[in-house]
């Protein structure tokens, strides 16, 4: 019997084998505990050479956790986040950013394509006044990139929102949840995506792209960072075996594993595309720029796919392109394709689609 | 050159050879995320067993997240969490229980050698007055098993604080980060140990005694563990390849291997009191009982060691026995063993006391 | 000279007479603190009689501490409360609300007029899956009577809301800081517009319509309101002479003061609405329906105002109706009319707008 | 029938005369809202006179409130502060200074008759290690001033207090829920009692001796109050109609008023005190400093005050002098007396426990 085939997500994937190699190593012997292990310090080394730049980093076990740390450090409890409203951060934490802010405010922008622009931003960052007491004040802008829309912001799109932002006074926070996948699709460096750019602080993904748990909060401004070991243990985020983390992280950045990884995630991304604007009647509601694909299908043409034990995640969107309509008897998908997905995969999810 | 020896912690080992390999079984293929897998399946099945009793599982990957969740479930923002002065919840964890908890307050009891008593609970607990509003409302006791001072609460002392807290309408805590070590100390069973005794919730730890980064949270009440999935999601302790946390625990709880474990750092904990009875200038101001063993000694005798590259913890105590003086020559030590310490480090230590 | 007329805003007169007069009497004598006084209790009682129904009654000195304060009771930390965008909860209370809830989100929905519609809610409300963790949990919506827009709820209105909100498990929130506006214009009774439409917790305002601070939270539902009053201590809003409150709501209610205070300002609402009309450059977005009157006029009227004393409120809104605009000569202007404005006051600004 | 005499608390009072002829005055006319009225501001510039400094201030209606709001100005959430163990702060706000601080410890700590000294606070405040992030960070210290036990701090004994506290980096509040009562029993100034003393910001109480709802938070440093506006509007403490405040306040300050009756009260409790003495049977546990008498009496004399409807609190303390035994046949009761308390009313008592 054929074996099923789950794309519905990057995160069913377990770790890639040189990752597990690196945690095999860092098994070994005594380290001291909480983060104080040789091997969160090598990793914190091999961050701040792939970003170019003094780094300030806490690595945790969670995306949500690293995010929500993140913010924290951005805004006071009566602050304004600013951020897409189909922004994880908003719609996919369960609050928490709100837990880690101690109650500020996320506040959804639209935009289409998952991304946020300076002319859709303005007027609703200017509605919050600074000082004046009834408003919250703006705090923070989060932007993803890889964005929710599996688009990604092209460098000057990130410049101009981080000089709009600086100029209204808010710090800049770069969910990179995908950000392997970004930069490999840029082509750009991280130094380039991030604080060349005017970004403040990232939560640089690893788990998606080939680790099992491990995310890296990264501050370039150390002044920023200072509370971050406080809220980090507060928030028990924490590891008492740092190793894990650090270990992972090695693995993850040595011999640029991460960026073929990405580039691997992100051709077999390109495969699917190709294969199914060939369809006819599949229809990609965004442009593919990383290792994610949407696309609306008859719903006949999606429960082929399950009977054939081939899972996409069910999607909706409150920010297609204007005249992109899903009818009734239409399927709306997502492929997330990773580093371990074949050639053969996509063949078959094809195949199956044209029978 | 002899290797240095770190006895500071059980924090400083890596995981086990059983955890590892369960952990390398679990990375293949395809599994749903955010705790669906297979494996967190098979762990909580495990945990049920274990337990003879139906159990509401979250596992998470650090000790102090797990803690502060599980208190969180127990008590209003302003309720009162009774807990002894020393314990790790109320003193090392940078105030993560006042964060779950939205503020609660954590009450610290004294009580000899780590241990509360009904005696000693029973007047500050009743200085909170049920339904007046100027004071924060009894809600919970939280105990230690092992407790800071590395004893262990027997089957009735237990049996006793939970009857006084149930009477006073307080829901109970088991901080268990040495759950198997107390186990084993005691020859009881888990149930004995938790919900036939009256526990409510236990933070079941497995990272310091063989896992990397694992623990649960277990209640035996379904309605009282109700809010967990949302309480683990928002606090960013929801791990999204999941698998990475019921691996460990699967390979910790197969075939007894914690309970082999922690017999084995127990007898470790055995023999050095006896090689430290033996010297003659050590002083134990509390029964050794599980995996841990404080001491006094003269301050060139832990230079000695400290030169030999053997590490304890320097540690301080408010709770030590009413006659026992620590002088000003006086160095206080903590030596925890694990399941990696051998006897022959055990030797090590004691050939360089005796020098 | 002329002496300057504050329009924009019910918040700048002092108490009435009666209100005052109540003041003073139970200024006398000694009473038990922190609301066990006789007063506070009369208070209560006349409040039942108001609402035709026993209510448990929290009597707190501001409107953003009453609004904070009943949401809390309706929402956990990872809960959504569903308002209005333009909304004094979501938009004027410096997250007061985010405060009380521990985090909870509040979801701004749009509609016309300030009016909140089940086809408008129905979508942004099933967005949020109940138990689905990485959502927050729906628990609330919270109404405004009278609306930002200065415009009245109709009782089927408030009906269809409530049923709607009940039927997803919401517990319904009305922000009633100018209620007894809202009830005169209805010419309902306060049973009415709140119990027998639906509405779970009610927060009373006093103080914009005759009194100095005082507003009420009222619930109709023992259960939900058990933790009032450690939420009211915690929060800080236990007031310790209770009978500043007590006192000022017996002045308010006693001898229907409130109503006729009520019918008075939307008397002068209605006055200035018709003075507006009836100069043809004036422009109301949307019908005067209570005490406040919203209208565009040539900049060059607004400074008229403005030079000869004349204080209105500059205004904004997104939630105008869709034909109307706002020319970039056009200003915005908010009147609120209140017990103590009267009838030459708008002739005066009638007049100077003719001129 | 003889009419009941409330001698239990210092909030039985309604407001004095002065403080109504206030209030009364500037009801009249409209005025800004939010504490931009005018009264407000010669509120303010009084208490810049009245502390010989320039001040910073919030006024507030609750005690708890203005306690809660300032200690929050001086921490951070994973922060502790320091104060007596039976502290107001501490045990009698249902922890309102966590909500506010968003979780801070607050940590108690021994002293005899009320009151902190360094020796005691020393190893408490020393056990918690700035930079060791398992431990809540060092950050403020609270002390109160008419303390718990009715005790007053000398001058330089809040000179030491405050001189370690900021050796330590901490940050000191003074609550002076009863500032006039210690200020008169110390015959120093404002000035002296606070920043000369080393006080960071004060809670200066005007309630408890003749207003009817007013504190305020005054900081002396720009800096350390310019979050004050946020927390304020955010706590729901902003009152709309601030002149009540503000009013309350003049009429408090103005013609020394204050002065005058934290004097009378404290001679009504010296009176008392006097009283009590001769008797023969009446222990005072703590010298009578202020307004407040503690007195442990035999239960059959309470029992005749009872009686004869003269009213005290029952009392109990944790920092009674060491010799000092409170037997089984014992009662202990707080007297507060106020500005309003009359000699005939100390006569009273006096001849009730005679009988």
């Amino acid at each position: 019997m054929t074996p099923s085939l789950n794309l519905a997500s990057d995160n069913v994937t377990g770790m890639s084998d040189a990752v597990m190699a690196a945690l095999i190593k860092a098994n070994e012997g005594n380290e001291p505990a909480y983060g104080a292990d040789q091997w969160t310090a090598k990793a914190e080394k091999l961050l701040a050479e792939v970003f170019e730049h003094e780094v300030f980093v806490s690595l945790v076990a969670t995306g949500t956790g690293s995010n929500a740390l993140a913010l924290a450090a951005l805004t006071p409890p009566w602050g304004a986040i600013f951020c897409h409203q189909e922004s994880h951060v908003l719609d996919d934490e369960c609050g928490a950013p709100e837990m880690f802010t101690d109650g500020a405010k996320l506040v959804g922008v639209k935009g289409e394509a998952g991304k946020l622009t300076v002319a859709a931003l303005k007027p609703v960052v200017d509605h919050f006044v600074p000082g004046v007491i009834k408003s919250v004040q703006p705090a923070a802008l989060s932007i993803s990139q890889v964005t929710e829309a599996g688009t990604v912001y092209t460098l000057s799109e990130i410049k101009a929102l981080c000089a709009f932002a600086h100029e209204r006074h808010l710090k800049v926070h770069l969910d990179g949840a995908r950000f392997g996948n970004a930069l490999v699709s840029l082509g750009a460096t991280p130094a380039e995506m991030t604080w060349k750019a005017g970004v403040d602080v990232v939560t640089f993904g690893a788990t998606k792209n080939g680790a099992l748990a491990c995310e890296a909060i990264i501050f370039f401004d150390k002044a920023l960072s200072e509370s971050m070991p406080f809220r980090r243990k507060r928030g028990g985020h924490t590891v008492s075996k740092g190793r894990i983390l650090g270990a992972q992280m090695i693995g993850y950045l040595e011999d640029d594993h991460w960026l073929h990884n990405a580039r691997h995630a992100n051709a077999m991304a390109q495969a699917l595309t190709q294969g199914l604007n060939a369809l006819g009647f599949a229809r990609l509601p965004w442009p593919t720029q990383a290792n994610e694909v949407f696309v609306v299908m008859p719903k006949a043409k999606a429960k082929a796919l399950s009977d054939a034990g081939i899972r996409a995640a069910p999607w909706e969107s409150i920010s297609l392109p204007a005249q992109f309509e899903i009818g009734a008897e239409d399927a709306f998908l997502r492929f997330v394709l990773s580093f371990k997905t074949t050639p053969s995969e996509i063949d078959r999810v094809i195949a199956t689609l044209k029978a």
